[in-house]
């Protein structure tokens, strides 16, 4: 059992972990980090959290279990200060959508203080965002991706995949790298084009919104994702993006080819071969 | 009271019809009219249908309203056998997502024999297709566009309309035109799109189709619609869809600009702004 589980950031995926971790009894107590101290209430208040700080030193200090739940460019801002911060043996991991920078980041601390540090990418979520949309059961039945490397210590890859299947998840470890590009192909390109098509439609259709039905709506749900988490997410992975972005651009390209000067049948069998593919996830 | 109501193509929208229309106690008898005579067991085994048949001039001849629910270029096709097969002043209508053409047709048909006929597009459907998916309340709270011209009687609207809203259906009209072109941006493109992101992965990174979660699941859903059904969309609505096409490029290209060149506020701005038009259509 976790003696003290410290969250730093406490919303959608944070106070889900704080609310799945207080169901499970994986912790003791658990403190919650905050830039923001009104964000803090309504955690404590439920009860999801037993103590609430602004300082992260203050609330890493003592804590034996360390998960980092902030936007991806402010996990890799915040470690040296968390390696600083926290007693020798302890357990770290994050939630950040993108590895391989965090990760490059965490075993360069490493060569200073050896920490028990694995990344996590949690790969549950929603459109909404913030404390009021944390679900104790957001992580059951989740993948979990863990990456470690060759230098990470084998009792942190070990804790950290514990604390996610206590929480419900099933956890698979990928290399960061092969993670980045497999997050931009399969959850970064979908959000990046879910984006664009409600951009195309408000500033060049914008009457035809009104007329969206439901495959327009499923299609661009996540086109209302948080703005601050989404806009970091693709400037750090922007080379995995930038690949799986031709990936798609050439599919598309061929599916129009087919649509302007191919047959029917040609067509036809070209969307046959996608729906197979696309069934194969169902 | 419709006293004959016969359904051509007796799939997932017109099962639906039929499904609803029985229902609703739309039609004293509904004949469905089909290509193969296996797939019409269920509708009759299960009283969607009074009667069917395959021959096409039979099922409509003593209809005094007609709904033509097979693909598009189908529908286009079978307008002048229906013209010649049924009686003066029954009301024809359609299912098919494309208008022009087909009122067109219907327009130059109506020059030699005036046909009660209004086109019509309910904005319901599913990824599944065949009589299997079809549901009683398909067009509860479903959006009808009916795309009457100058040349269309008036009491064919009304009867259509009348038809369509007593299955729970909010009907509107727009010229055959810029429903096409409507339809283009919010529901063909969002389609060709999901096509080609499954394509993409599929093809460039297939081992990451294992990993998608809920945003890649949503984003995709209708890639697993019908192909004989979305060709033929694809194909009628080309040039409408190549506009809205290239709107979304010039979107994912600014876009991608700002990810690779612009500020980390840029870029969240640009986020914000299509997060706050996204909610419009909540």
């Amino acid at each position: 059992m976790i003696q003290r589980l410290a969250i730093v950031g406490v919303g959608l995926l944070g106070g889900s972990v704080a609310k799945a971790a207080r169901s499970a009894e994986l912790a003791r107590e658990i403190v919650g980090v905050g830039r923001d101290e009104a964000r803090l209430c309504a955690p404590l208040h439920d009860g999801a959290l037993d103590r609430a700080t602004t300082n992260l030193e203050v609330g890493v200090r003592d804590a034996d279990f360390v998960l980092l739940a902030v936007p991806v460019l402010a996990i890799e801002a915040l470690l040296p200060r968390v390696w600083r911060a926290v007693a020798d043996g302890v357990t770290v991991t994050d939630v950040g959508s993108t590895k391989a920078a965090i990760v490059r980041r965490a075993d360069e601390l490493s060569e200073g203080r050896a920490l028990a540090f694995v990344g996590s990418h949690p790969m549950a979520g929603s459109e909404q965002s913030g404390y009021g949309a944390a679900r104790t059961d957001l992580f059951r039945a989740a993948t979990v991706v863990v990456t470690p490397t060759d230098r990470t210590e084998p009792h942190a890859v070990k804790a950290v995949t514990g604390f996610w299947e206590a929480m419900g998840a099933r956890v698979s470890a990928l290399d960061p790298e092969t993670h980045d590009a497999v997050v931009a192909a399969i959850s970064h390109l979908p959000h990046l084009v879910a984006y664009a098509l409600v951009d195309g439609v408000a500033r060049f259709e914008p009457a035809a919104l009104e007329l969206a039905a439901r495959g327009f709506k499923d299609t661009t749900r996540i086109a209302a994702s948080d703005p601050d988490v989404w806009a970091e997410i693709f400037q750090a992975n922007r080379a995995p993006l930038a690949a799986s972005l031709d990936a798609f651009r050439r599919a598309l390209a061929e599916l129009e080819h087919a649509i302007t000067r191919g047959s029917a049948a040609e067509l036809r069998a070209a969307l046959a071969r996608i729906k197979a593919a696309r069934e194969t996830i169902r």
